[in-house]
């Protein structure tokens, strides 16, 4: 047995968001059900480094027949963890501020199946989330996507929420017009997509805000009035990136109570109380599973909360570990001398 | 930048005694100084599958001029993971109950120096710990040896020890033949090795149980009168390889206190209040930095309740990664696409 080695390439070349969407839904659904298991985050803080650690290691079980929206009837179950970073000094080095190693292991056996850049995964990973709350959440006739924020994590909210609703006119609102720029470029020939201010791309059908502001740049009077909003730049506490009335005038959706409340989009007004539990409508797991309802005719603004979880990463590597080896894609590697086992 | 591969034959390689033993020394040291991180261990249980996945991340940062006994002169920290298991059933298949994979990270950057086998490196600095204990607690003039359970783990107990005694001649128990055959044709042309009773084993200067049992095989009456003992097998609630009699005579020194009341040699005593916190006399980090003597004269029996902590992999994956960086071992990928950073 080898371990297969997948690099950031190979990550990328074997994720398909019409795979990686359902896979996704099927964790929040798998999360809802108490068919994974989620150990809390741990950070090794390194204040000297302006950097900290976190381990996020999962597990988790799909029952093929509960997930219907999956399109994909098989049981399946998946182990991993993804040691992940922060450290914003980085930049100045040329180098990525959050790296990350993902292993992705056998539950069975333990047997590490892959390695991966989970630098590629997460990005994946979390458009693959908001794809999944646009899903539920958006009107089902949405044509255009804002994106307020053009850094490494907005392509991947383009390429899968258009694989939840037909996109065709796509506005980026970013203050460094060279992201703009380099993502019409990517992005041209699929969708008509355009520079514009952040007022304009909050009145799209669907909006993902992808930035690191600590004080919102979101106004309540630029949404739409059935806006779907992905919130996905808030990873910490203190960031902020909607006004406080856009998140008490919307439907609430949230991916981890416990996340969220600590250092997802909500964090700063639940800290002082303006924002309170009975402001949360649910979480997106009870919504994939049926618990609660998703967009009704008469919502308005709905606001998908995300922080990102580790049944995210696992069930993604499920996906590239999957696809890479049917597309005998990787290097394999015997990692742990167990070649002949 | 790229990724150092290593495997378990470059672990093996690039971890000489001479050079892991200090370092383990100076892990216990950082830890009880309070300059290293080890959040608690995390675990993923799988029953259906009889096994667990357990993530331990830590950081350590060791200061030179404070170890006095590390022949390190300079400042080194590190920072990592090892994703680690317990899966029974592997034996069945032909594969490891313990495998193991370590994520080694520049602390400064977050970026993975090495991916490295993480059962190698876990009986490397499993016998380190071993051998500092031994170092502190065994008589000066130990020469004999006793190795109670002869499996993979036992291998390293004999090469780290050795470099803090002068060990000439080694008794090895185990119920199964081949194990002390396969032992003795180790290490016979280094040392003087035959295969003994238990209780001859544990009569030696110094003695390491190494087995899984949950009902104790050493007996009081056999146990040397300043014998050091090192109790490595109990790794889990239940586990037991000591009379009670003989960890409530003997001078106790524990690696970690929540650890070996819950999982360590002690836990089942423990557990029952037959042995209690006034029975132990101390941890070895305290005894690394002085806070608490090693061994006096007076000293009888001496007991090291090893456990296995997350700092220990850290720092001997900091020797081989510098080890095999300097002698060109090992496979440089590029997991993260940054070659070029």
């Amino acid at each position: 047995m080898h371990t297969l080695l997948l690099d950031s390439e190979d990550v990328g070349a074997n994720a398909p968001m019409a795979a990686v969407v359902p896979a996704i839904e099927a964790a929040f659904g798998a999360y809802e059900r108490g068919d994974a298991q989620m150990p809390a985050k741990s950070y090794i803080d390194l204040p000297q480094y302006n950097g900290d650690f976190r381990s996020m290691p999962a597990y988790l079980s799909v029952d093929g027949e509960a997930v219907e929206t999956a399109g994909e009837a098989a049981d399946w179950d998946a182990a991993g963890i993804k040691w992940v970073n922060v450290h914003t000094d980085n930049a100045d080095r040329g180098l990525p501020t959050v790296l990350g190693t993902m292993i992705y292991s056998d539950p069975e056996t333990a047997f590490p199946l892959a390695i991966m850049d989970g630098r590629e995964l997460t990005m994946l990973r979390t458009g693959a989330a908001a794809a999944v709350a646009t899903d539920h959440l958006a009107v089902t006739d949405a044509t255009s996507l804002g994106i307020v924020g053009a850094g490494v994590q907005s392509y991947t909210q383009l390429e899968a929420i258009a694989t939840v609703r037909s996109i065709e006119d796509v506005i980026v609102a970013d203050q460094r017009p060279e992201r703009v720029a380099d993502f019409i470029d990517h992005f041209g020939d699929r969708f008509d997509v355009r520079s514009g201010e952040i007022g304009e791309a909050a009145a799209c059908d669907v909006l993902s805000t992808v930035t690191p502001v600590e004080s919102p740049i979101i106004d309540r009077a630029d949404v739409g009035e059935q806006t779907h909003i992905n919130a996905i730049g808030a990873d910490a506490a203190g960031k902020h990136e909607l006004s406080d009335q856009i998140l008490l005038d919307a439907t609430l959706v949230i991916d981890d109570y416990e996340q969220t409340t600590h250092s997802g989009e909500i964090n700063v007004p639940y800290s002082t109380g303006t924002l309170t539990d009975g402001d949360i409508y649910g979480a997106l797991g009870e919504i994939v599973v049926g618990k609660k309802a998703g967009r009704s005719s008469t919502d308005g603004i709905t606001v998908f909360d995300s922080t990102g979880l580790a049944i995210q990463d696992v069930a993604a590597a499920h996906v590239v570990y999957t696809e890479a080896n049917e597309a005998d894609n990787g290097t394999a590697f015997d990692l742990l001398g167990l070649a002949d086992a």
